[in-house]
């Protein structure tokens, strides 16, 4: 589709232009296949504010560069970098735009010091991480799909939720039934934590074995199409005490309170706010310790950010996920998190759409 | 184990000290790991040339950094670096060496920019790197461990490799296998690279059957206590035409060559040209287009790397791999891949161990 390739290139050069660069030298890989499809792990793209791209890789990558991105000019060099510094030089655009956030301080002092410079080396900011926020059809097409796996495979592994069950061993039963139906593999090294390990967010799944009366974390993610997929689920096992019952239903609500002020133009920070107010109503403001969510798409976590002192607004076609936990030091935790699409003709009366389908009920296992 | 941790940053200390710097910033997630024991996502170490190294992690990572690292001052903060910068700072340290390969731009104008400062900011180098290379008994009985899993597990699927069985099939299953076997998980993205695909050294397994009479390049590996393996077989299904027969024990004469010449003070020059100059003899020099192989540990690929331009000696307890190929574009290809433990008192005569075992004749399935 180099159709949309060329257009996404138009939008970023407006950013290159109205920065005042002659060009950006983008070198962050998931920006690279954004604007040319290219999927490599050594490529950069030359981005003339006025002009035709230039594409580098290396000879690996030469046959799929020529087969799919064939709107572009392409250099096959080893150091992707000087290769397209030098040729900026060469043709005159030393004031260059480049992505600090992910250019290394040695790889920056190689660029400054090429023959035929200096080149004007400048920072270009996230300007294209803002313009993979919204997405196209065919994007939001690749994540619901990537969305349609998590909940099917989390689904189809629950009956291994039950006592002697170890986190690892559910990890890895859950990742295979991603790859086996049809992930590119996992979005994210899978978490399952449970009981006293449900108090921390990011647990690695280790050999504790499930118990009953255990509240059971699952935090996963299938990758479809380069797109990833983001989804959490709390469930018991065998029964459910009231502590766990309450704070469940109180995750929950503040879920439910999150989705509905996820519409186009809310402040990222209020709908952060919306769910997070209930959570500290509730007494448990310190046992939320994250963001309510964050951006998906080429990468896993990505723009926009929501949490409470984070800018921007919620825009139509983007992908966020809301995901609110309340975790007990040495006791357990809950969060519930789907992934959804903001905005209009997305969910019903404007509201968000929900590309995690799997049930949000406290399930009993 | 903090006395190993300890004797790490005393030697590391020393290259501070020859820097003249007044401490360094430590903060690749591998040099983290290796000086502090500390495994984190989010970590970073602060090294005085004269003085006691300070860990910073955030919460997340509190209670293992506690548990595991209890020899080292702890600061618990998100921000890991202006955290650590500042505690310089206010320490008196203002020359302050850090890892140029890794930091940001961005990061480090943050770090330019702190008050009190200006901190006087230096490349520190691969410092930490060329400590790793050589590797204590602890270090090689792990690496051992996950080259022992990554052959059995080969072996093991071996019978997968037959006509109709695709390419991403075997891969998903040779995972799995290394996974069941004890594995944390794969070193890398196994490569299967069939038939025509395996003139391609680094091939994503895709869809493409196996047929009879295809060459089959596997190239695989198991982490095993934060520790990588990495190896490559070729086998033939069916039938062996004479040309693949050919190529195959040209290979197999230059990885040997090579094996031979990995000795403790060889220039890692000569070793590339040991195995090289077989094959360039052959005919074949533009068909061998990559180094022959690199260091093994915390990374899957770390120094040394051997390879024509290469400047550096082999020293005892070096892990590295051996991985001659020839790629033929259109037609298909060979690599055999073997790590091994360099040096004295490791294999027969001084010369280097293997630790990936599987035969290296070539299999007729």
């Amino acid at each position: 589709m180099p159709e949309i390739h060329q257009a996404r290139r138009a939008l970023a050069r407006q950013r290159v232009a109205e920065l005042g660069a002659d060009a950006a030298l983008i070198t962050k890989g998931a920006n690279v296949r954004y604007l040319t499809g290219l999927v490599s792990s050594n490529a950069a793209v030359l981005l003339p504010a006025d002009g035709a791209a230039v594409l580098a890789t290396d000879s690996r990558y030469e046959g799929t560069a020529k087969r799919d991105c064939g709107d572009v000019e392409l250099v096959v060099e080893r150091l992707v970098e000087p290769a397209l510094a030098r040729l900026a030089i060469a043709r005159g655009m030393l004031a260059l735009a480049f992505e600090a956030y992910e250019m290394t301080v040695e790889r920056h002092a190689g660029l400054a010091e090429l023959d035929g410079g200096p080149l004007l080396l400048r920072p270009l900011g996230q300007a294209v991480e803002e313009l993979r926020m919204v997405k196209d059809d065919a994007e939001i097409d690749l994540l619901a799909r990537a969305c349609a796996i998590t909940s099917e495979a989390l689904e189809r592994v629950l009956s291994r939720i039950r006592p002697g069950v170890t986190e690892r061993e559910l990890a890895i039963d859950l990742e295979r039934a991603m790859v086996d139906l049809g992930a590119d593999k996992p979005a994210f090294d899978t978490i399952v934590a449970s009981g006293p390990n449900g108090a921390i967010p990011h647990h690695a799944p280790g050999p504790r074995a499930f118990e009953a009366g255990d509240l059971v974390t699952v935090d996963c993610g299938a990758r479809f199409g380069g797109y990833h997929a983001d989804m959490t689920r709390t469930v018991a096992i065998g029964r459910v005490a009231t502590w766990q019952r309450d704070i469940y239903q109180l995750v929950a609500d503040a879920q439910a309170a999150g989705i509905a002020a996820a519409m186009a133009d809310a402040l990222v920070a209020d709908v952060d706010d919306a769910a997070r107010e209930l959570i500290a109503e509730a007494g448990h403001k310190e046992h939320f310790s994250h963001g309510l969510g964050h951006g998906v798409g080429l990468e896993i976590h990505e723009a926009p950010f929501l949490g409470p002192r984070k800018a921007g607004t919620l825009r139509d076609r983007v992908p966020i996920t809301i995901e609110p936990g309340i975790y007990l030091p040495g006791t357990g935790g809950v969060r519930i998190e789907d992934t959804l699409v903001v905005g209009a003709g997305q969910g019903a009366a404007g509201s968000a759409r929900s590309l995690t389908t799997m049930t949000r009920e406290l399930l009993v296992l």
